[in-house]
């Protein structure tokens, strides 16, 4: 990492170093308040998925704004957040390999976990390790609920592995994780809404199915910031999950420009400096592919006309210029990521702003914990 | 970061977990000393580009084995290797901005520090911070010769430069950075060849331009793992700068199949595991966008006919399996990365392996160095 910090507290905004990777707090406090508020209101808990932020610090406030804890994406990201206070955390993922299977059982004499499971091998690992060590832990089937990735890929998979979780002395059985991920980004508010309809369907049927056998589902769970008011309003999810909404990216907001029922602000951008300005229609800044993920497309300039981010390369970003431009060398402008997640993954503090001033720098503590 | 490590030395390779970088020792080692003595015998320096590794393990090997310093990217990541006993680093890149500048000059009282312009302004900058600090520093005039980023665009502006920098009285002209960055990706021999013919002519003019005022041109240096060859061969370039030769990713090996003068293998992969098998046609891998960039294409399955990589998402890689596949849930595979620079800088660690086992593990120390 660098040796030295973009910034410190106190600094004013002008003087915050680049690439830097900045989090205005009032618009983050706006985001987290408005889906708070609304999944309250529609008596559904929120989850909110960790993923996207990496970062201790907006967990916890996450919490305190109502959460009932948060989701993690993988277990060695799940023990930063343990080690952080956090004591509720669901692991939206299979787990597999013996080392992996004892770190969440071990994870879960200090905090509530829960894990997924699709494969019956995978369930007898979690089977045999909690017996051994004789800690309960809760448990989650992943129902392929149409995104074609994880998940049983039918009913009586489903009560299949429903029944083998209930008779295992230390598995909690607790409920159908049913995550429709690529429903997320489909850009038409329709297609949105057909896609969750066939995921409530779906999720619905496996709770009856695995119910009739005498087994209680308590909880359904999935969405995400592109459908998470579909789930929320929907009688059949009892918990969401979405992360990205306290930032919003440039991908979710080609979503909210079609049309989207809970309007969320950009809080999260990259600040970069103009390095070259070789030609009157072309300038180049010092934020390239190692400071904003590519994976969605390329990020947007933020509140200029006059220039487009056209190509990344590892550390620069190519602007088209318009012949109105004022952008001079060493300018800074600012820069909505493409996707979050893997951006935030990039950096290892967020420079928290308010107004003109930086507020406080957090550190990205689970960035680049892949285990 | 994650808590805990995926390997320690002296481990087996079955028990590496997932996801993991791994560095093939015999391999790298190959293709350092196949492009080192390339270079030595055509009596061009070798500057390896440390962008693509990141690790002072692996700069302090290539200096050792003949190459006369590395080049960076970013200061900060400059600053990572002079603590490491690096000595003599080309920052091949336009700084800009106050602390840059003083961060570079500040550097160079420590270590041979080479830094790029192509502006007056930025070029008064250095001429002033270094005066007022007393501190000497290698200047190159950035070329642009085709790839359309960064660089001055014409003759006239680069012996204007050459001059000024030349009248500083604490900057030392040194000569021309003239690196084709898209040259190195072009596919065909051919296009490559005319690419690096039409570099060299504007690098000579330039070099001839600035000599006739009575300037010396002590180097010209650029060149990337895919065109390395021809500037080595040049007698035009005395300093060549390739980085991911090291390594070979899936983006230059498609290079290498339509014809390459210089083969290198394969030594960087992602151990990475199989997840989630719902399908006897997919199965789901634990390394997604954040274990491995996807800029240049998704990663390659190392030495599998069965299995192709057909999507990546923030934690996932979904495989499609052929009917024939033997692939199991928990079974792990190889991963050549698409593009190796981005996909390093998402690891803290390299997992070094001789063999079956574990021999070290090299922190990438300057991994996420941004400023």
């Amino acid at each position: 990492m660098s040796p030295w910090k973009a910034a410190h507290a106190g600094d004013h905004f002008d003087t915050i170093d680049t690439p830097a990777l900045v989090l205005d707090l009032d618009v983050f406090e706006r985001n987290m308040k408005r889906l708070q508020e609304a999944m309250s209101k529609a008596g559904v808990r929120l989850r909110p998925h960790a993923k996207s932020h990496k970062c201790p610090e907006i967990a916890l406030r996450q919490i305190k704004a109502g959460a009932i804890g948060i989701c993690c994406q993988k277990v060695s990201e799940a023990a930063v957040f343990v080690d952080a206070g956090v004591d509720d955390i669901l692991i939206t993922n299979q787990l597999v390999g013996e080392q992996k299977v004892a770190h969440a059982i071990d994870l879960a004499k200090r905090a509530t976990i829960g894990v997924l499971v699709d494969h019956d091998d995978q369930l007898s690992a979690f089977a045999r390790a909690s017996a051994l060590r004789q800690i309960q832990i809760d448990v989650y089937i992943d129902v392929d609920v149409g995104m074609g990735r994880c998940g049983v890929t039918s009913i009586e998979q489903a009560v299949s592995m429903a029944r083998q979780i209930d008779q295992a002395p230390y598995l909690n059985f607790m409920g159908l994780q049913c995550y429709h991920g690529s429903a997320q980004h489909f850009r038409l508010p329709q297609e949105r809404q057909s896609a969750i309809a066939a995921t409530c369907a779906i999720a619905s049927a496996s709770k009856e199915a695995i119910e009739k056998i005498g087994i209680r589902v308590q909880r359904i769970t999935g969405a995400g910031t592109g459908s998470v008011m579909l789930e929320g309003s929907s009688t059949v999810f009892n918990e969401v999950q979405a992360g990205s909404y306290i930032f919003m990216d440039r991908d979710y907001a080609a979503n909210q420009r079609d049309g989207y029922d809970l309007p969320f602000e950009h809080a999260l951008f990259i600040k970069t400096a103009i390095l070259s300005h070789p030609t009157s229609n072309r300038a180049v800044v010092d934020a390239g592919l190692k400071a904003s993920s590519v994976d969605s497309g390329m990020p947007a300039v933020w509140q200029r006309k006059d220039a487009i981010y056209r190509k990344a390369s590892d550390e620069h970003g190519i602007l088209d210029l318009t012949a109105e431009s004022t952008i001079k060398l060493s300018d800074s402008i600012m820069l909505i990521p493409g996707h979050c997640d893997p951006t935030v993954n990039l950096y290892d503090e967020l420079i928290c702003i308010r107004g003109n001033h930086v507020e406080a720098v957090w550190p990205i503590a689970a960035r680049g914990a892949l285990l």
